[in-house]
């Protein structure tokens, strides 16, 4: 393992000297190799990964398996999964593969095999499941719960959100259907369009925070537990008291019971998780009840299966043939080498509508970083810009400019092969599987256009500049053999691995979020100035008007 | 007007010289001016914008108003108002503008008025809406609609849905409750949920697209109508025949009249609009119809006003007091001359949840191109990378990149400082407004921290490398009075008078969308080789491998 800057190594360097060299070959040039298709394509877990139309050829792809061998990737990849504290700032494990390990799996960490712990929690949030889907759980006036509103925000909210949607259609036959719905903003709008319409009778709330001192979810908390009190205790239902209503209206999740307590939050409501779990890593144990709740107990081991047969694959897997390895590698080779500063996500699928802005969360949260674990800048760029929308829909909004803008940007496309088979009514599912052929079809012809440019048609003479495509621009095709927790599961996981193998070839830390940790100190005292109408003195001229245009709308309000 | 490229000019070369001036310093160094706050900020239209935190001066101010003149910004806004064919490309005059214009306006484009076809076309809006308010459209049994359906994308749907959901709380009071839905992704996704869970004697759906050709929406719109006609017709209600449903459960919007009658809209059923209305530019007028199912038409006209009244600002202002033109002025110095390349837009009011998905692609299917209107390749930068989230949201998933990432971002933070006047309960109103105060909170501490890095805070001594906050990050703070139909007008017309600005100034075509057109016709190419399993061979191995897993999928699910 190389201590050295890497970008002192001699394979950065010598990739950089490559990157000059490959600079004026074209994608196109470069299929020009008819085997170049499957040497670029990797299959594990139900996924198949097709890297053959990135910039890049063998020399490129030898330089950068040398690199990651000089960061230390296979032994930070041991490292990692095997619960050494490779989160330095904060010196502990980061163990979410942990929560997806079988249960007769053991894994000593510090001196103590947490898998027990695990499938305990897993237990009791079946219990609670089962409980719900069964009409056994009731509000205080003994009515069944029909509503269930998470209360969460960041990692505590964009994993049970976009799997929820991914997987709405495996809700299991035999289930009370509960509805799952989400509240996030601070500012109080889902809640409170919620409020306006359910029933305070049959709705539960999940208040998710791994501090349990998330300000956004505790206000939303607060307004909430409000409008129950005041709708089932003030207006005198019978026999109903806050004590009924704590009990049967709110779970909590947390990595701190004793805040749970405090807030009020029965014990036997009380799910948890633990410090070495991120909160943008923590879909896979009890942040994952809304998940639970669609998808049924069943539902969520698949997921956690398909996790961790991708865990398997990045354990096992030789550098070369490692998917979370190979997308890391290609990330890098674009970031580093390329000067391609965006990545955008685009499914090719509807349910993933919500995976950009998780992939968002995942990827920039965690490599969004410029101090090395030394604590010195880093001289080379970290995570890109990452953002997406569905395909379809992006073809619709911002195509345009990947396919004749001046910003280079790399694409990660991503499909399932297989759809709609379970479609009862013959004519519905022979429409719909051919909107999904339809949907298949604008993605393939998407990336190869993106690769080709004008190439990509015959047609006889030059093109006007306005219709000109100049090509060259990188993606990857992600193929799922179907959409299903077990893939899903794959897929997340995935992505996960990647982060971590760049973010050992960045020597930064994924795992720490020092960089939002001060915006919420200044908020809190922002707040105070707001509210006591006095202190802003010494701040800056533009934060002094703001305050100011504030006070002056209250007053108008007021007169 | 100076006639060279734009990169050319004194003006631009100047400002090369002054940023690397004023590239040693930094943004709080700026605010030594105590006047800066008050000097950067413009008023129009119920908008306040603060441009102090952007990282320029007064001399950068004048040099950018000298570009915008050399590059014929004043002659640029007169003939896009007035209806010149600005659309060069594609001949035609861009008028969106027109459609917010007073009814007793008068805008005479090539030798017509055009003023009356615009008022035409909302009178007729008003009908439809009303019947729908009173429930006297009834569907082909008899029952009063209740769930509409848009089916639309790209233009046709971002700017409704956006629209809708800001404005959900604008509701009238007396008008029957018609629930809005969207359906846009080509995958048929969001509709089969809704086909699911709909009742097709109370469901109409409107068919919005300007060519009636987009694939997305008419394969949506195949689907619904076989679906009306196997429940409604071919179950045997009673006397209901596919000329009823046609006639009562479809509304057509489009410019191509012909092609919905094809289809079998009714022409009492067709809504118009017109060749020099752009997709993306659309909302204002036919395209709006769901905008206006939700709030009514009266909001829907003070939609329109805000809207004008931002034109009529944007025609008459000096261009340093013009909002559009100082806004767009603080994008090129970050773009072309800071080489700041991403811009994240950031509302701090949940009911702005799709804004950003808005202005994607308002500004990059604008703007996203790099040829100028002679057909040369520009030698510059254009639109920026643009995405966004709910800031609170934000601040819990890639704020850590905006803070300590190597990649810089501009950032535009937008708030109402108004809100929840009008929620009845005591109790809920008082904890939705301090939940509203909190937000604005959020939103001014992270701008300020954005600017001031480390010295936003007092603490003795020096952070450690992971706790280090660089600021210097520029930003824009937009404040609405409060989020009503006219500031959301004002709104949207100030950024598509930014992005009309800067085309204006890169010397490229807004209002045409050349890079999205290739890819239409391959994907049709590219389909039917799938349904026709031949014809893949002359292709590159990545994309004849994804057909052949497509193909080989089909056959693993007929076996």
């Amino acid at each position: 393992m190389n201590q050295a800057p890497i970008d002192q190594t001699d394979a950065w360097q010598r990739l950089q000297e490559h990157a000059r060299e490959l600079r004026g070959t074209h994608l196109r040039q470069l299929f020009a190799d008819p085997k170049r298709g499957t040497a670029f394509t990797r299959r594990a877990a139900g996924l198949t990964l097709d890297l053959s139309k990135q910039r890049w050829n063998d020399a490129t792809l030898a330089l950068l398996l040398e690199l990651a061998r000089d960061a230390g990737v296979p032994q930070g990849i041991k490292a990692l999964l095997e619960g050494e504290h490779v989160n330095i700032s904060e010196d502990r494990p980061a163990l979410h593969s942990a929560l997806r390990l079988p249960a007769d799996a053991s894994l000593i960490v510090d001196g103590e095999d947490v898998v027990p712990g695990v499938h305990a929690t897993l237990d009791r949030m079946e219990t609670m499941v089962e409980r719900l889907h069964a009409r056994q759980w009731r509000g205080a006036t003994g009515r069944p719960i029909h509503d269930v509103v998470n209360l969460g925000v960041g990692g505590s909210d964009l994993g049970p959100l976009m799997v929820t949607h991914a997987l709405a259609d495996h809700r299991p036959a035999d289930a009370h259907h509960v509805e799952v719905h989400f509240a996030s903003t601070m500012d109080g709008s889902q809640l409170v369009d919620y409020l306006k319409r359910f029933n305070p009778e049959t709705t539960l709330f999940v208040i998710s925070s791994k501090s349990f001192t998330t300000i956004d979810t505790l206000s939303n908390a607060l307004t909430a537990r409000d409008w129950l009190m005041a709708r089932l205790v003030e207006d005198g239902i019978q026999g109903v008291d806050e004590k009924m209503v704590m009990r049967q209206h709110f779970i909590g999740v947390s990595a701190k019971p004793e805040k749970m307590s405090e807030w009020g939050i029965a014990e036997a409501n009380q799910l948890l998780f633990w410090e070495w779990v991120g909160g943008r890593y923590s879909l896979w144990g009890a942040i994952g009840l809304p998940i639970a709740l669609v998808i049924g107990m069943q539902g969520f081991r698949e997921l956690l299966a398909g996790a961790h047969a991708m865990d398997e694959h990045f354990a096992q897997a030789p550098l070369e043939d490692n998917l979370p390895v190979m997308l890391a590698l290609a990330g890098i080779w674009n970031v580093n080498f390329l000067d391609i500063r965006a990545h955008s996500i685009l499914p090719y699928d509807g349910r993933l509508e919500h995976f950009a802005a998780y992939l968002e969360q995942l990827e920039m949260e965690s490599n969004g970083k410029s101090a090395t674990h030394d604590g010195d800048l880093v001289n080379y760029s970290t995570c890109p810009v990452l953002w997406g929308q569905l395909g379809p829909n992006a073809q619709h909004a911002f195509y345009q400019l990947l396919h004749q803008g001046t910003q280079p940007v790399v694409c990660d496309f991503i499909a399932p092969l297989k759809r709609y088979d379970n479609v009862e009514d013959v004519a519905t599912r022979n429409h719909l599987k051919a909107q999904h052929r339809l949907t298949l079809a604008n993605c393939f012809a998407q990336s190869r256009l993106l690769m080709l440019g004008d190439d990509a048609i015959d047609e006889p003479g030059e093109r006007p500049g306005h219709k000109r495509y100049r090509g060259n621009q990188p993606s990857t095709t992600l193929l799922l053999d179907r959409l299903t927790p077990a893939t899903l599961g794959a897929l997340i996981a995935l992505y996960e691995h990647k982060v971590f193998v760049q973010a050992t070839i960045w020597a930064i830390n994924p795992f720490d979020q020092w960089g939002v940790e001060l915006g919420k100190q200044i908020a809190g005292e922002t707040e105070r100035i707001l509210a006591d109408h006095r202190g802003h003195e010494g701040m800056d001229a533009s934060t002094r008007g703001l305050i100011e245009a504030a006070w002056q709308a209250e007053r108008e309000n007021e007169r």
